[in-house]
C-alpha cells in the first residue's frame, strides 16, 4: 500500500490529522472530516491506513523526526542533553497538548492504544535503550543498575507532572535540569 | 455550611460520586445524577458544595485518607516505604481509573484544575515536602540536593507510565521496587 503517495502529500495529511486533532479531540476525529480538510477520498484514507486508530498513530509518528536512538555523543549525559537539544521548545508544547487529548481516548479505545504503542511508544523506548545499553558498554553505568528499567517512567513524569501540578508546559531548560537532578543520579551518572 | 451533614452522611454522598465518575466520566457527571443517586436534594448540593468541580475534588480527597505527612518512621526509605504499605493495592487500581478519567476534564475545566490543586494536589505535595524535610533535617539528605524539588515528577512518572508504556496498574511491589531504583538514589539516599 505504501507508496502511493508522495512522502511530501503525505506529511500534508498527517499535519491535517494532527491539526484536526488539536482542534476536535480524538473522539470527534471522523474520517470524513480528515478527508474533507485534505480534499482526500474517504476511501484513499482506509487503503492507505486501514483505520482511524492507525491513522492517528502514523500522524503521531510522524510528528517525531528525532531518532533517539541515532545519538552518540560519547558521553550518557552527552546523549541525553543532545536529545533535548534537537527537540524545540514549540513542539515540545505542541507535543503536550496532544498527549493530554490522547490520554482518555488510548484508554477507551485499545486499538488506538495498541497503534500508539507499536508505531510511537515502542520506536521511542527502543532508541532510549539503545543509548542505555551504549552506556553500560561504555562502563558509563552498571549492567544491572534497577534504575535502567525505569528510564522511560523518569521522562512521562517530568512531562506529566510539570502539567498536571506546576500548570506549565515542559521546556528545553526544566527537562535539562531534570536529567542532570533525577535521571542521571538514578543512574549512578555524575551529572557533569 | 460544613456540617449540615453527618460525617457518615457526607462520606456515602463522596462515595457515590467517585462511583458515578467512574462510570461515566467527569463530563457525564451532573448535579442531577448526583441528587438522583444520593436521594438529596439539588439545592442542597449547590449550598454544602457550590459547585461541581469543588463537589469532585471534595470527593477525589475524602478519597485519599493516607495523610502523608504524619509518616514518620525516623528514615526516608522508611517512610516512602510506608506510605506505599498504607495504600492497598484494590485502591491504587480505583484511584489510576479515577485520575485516567480527569486527566482530559482538567484540561478543559479550569475550575476544576484549581480545586483539585487546592483540595488534593496541594495537601498531597505538602505531605511529600514534610517528609522531605525531616529528612534534610536528619541530614540524610543534602539540603541543596536538586532533586527535591522533582520528587512529585518522579512518583507521578511512576503511575503514568506503567499504566501507558506497559498497559499495567500500579501496584504496591512495582512502587516499592521504583522508590529504592529511583527516588532514593535520586536522592542520594542508600536503598537499603
Amino acid at each position: 500500500m505504501a507508496g502511493r503517495l508522495t512522502p511530501q502529500r503525505e506529511s500534508e495529511l498527517y499535519e491535517a490529522v494532527l491539526d484536526l486533532l488539536r482542534d476536535v479531540g480524538y473522539d470527534a476525529l471522523t474520517m470524513d472530516a480528515v478527508a474533507a480538510r485534505t480534499r482526500s477520498s474517504k476511501a484513499t484514507l482506509y487503503r492507505q491506513w486501514g483505520s482511524k486508530p492507525e491513522l492517528v498513530a502514523r500522524a503521531l509518528r510522524n510528528n517525531k523526526p528525532v531518532d533517539i536512538g541515532q545519538i552518540d555523543t560519547g558521553s550518557l549525559r552527552g546523549d541525553f542533553h543532545e536529545m533535548v537539544a534537537r527537540t524545540d521548545a514549540c513542539q515540545m508544547e505542541k507535543d503536550s497538548a496532544l498527549m493530554r487529548g490522547l490520554a482518555h481516548a488510548v484508554h477507551d479505545n485499545p486499538e488506538l492504544h495498541t497503534a500508539l504503542r507499536e508505531l510511537l511508544i515502542e520506536p521511542e523506548v527502543g532508541g532510549l535503550q539503545a543509548v542505555l545499553r551504549r552506556a553500560v558498554d561504555r562502563g558509563e553505568v552498571r549492567a544491572d543498575n534497577p534504575a535502567l528499567g525505569f528510564v522511560t517512567h523518569m521522562m512521562v513524569g517530568a512531562f506529566v507532572a510539570r502539567q498536571l501540578i506546576e500548570d506549565r508546559n515542559v521546556d528545553p531548560d526544566f527537562l535539562a535540569a531534570y536529567i542532570d537532578a533525577v535521571i542521571l543520579p538514578a543512574l549512578g551518572v555524575e551529572p557533569g
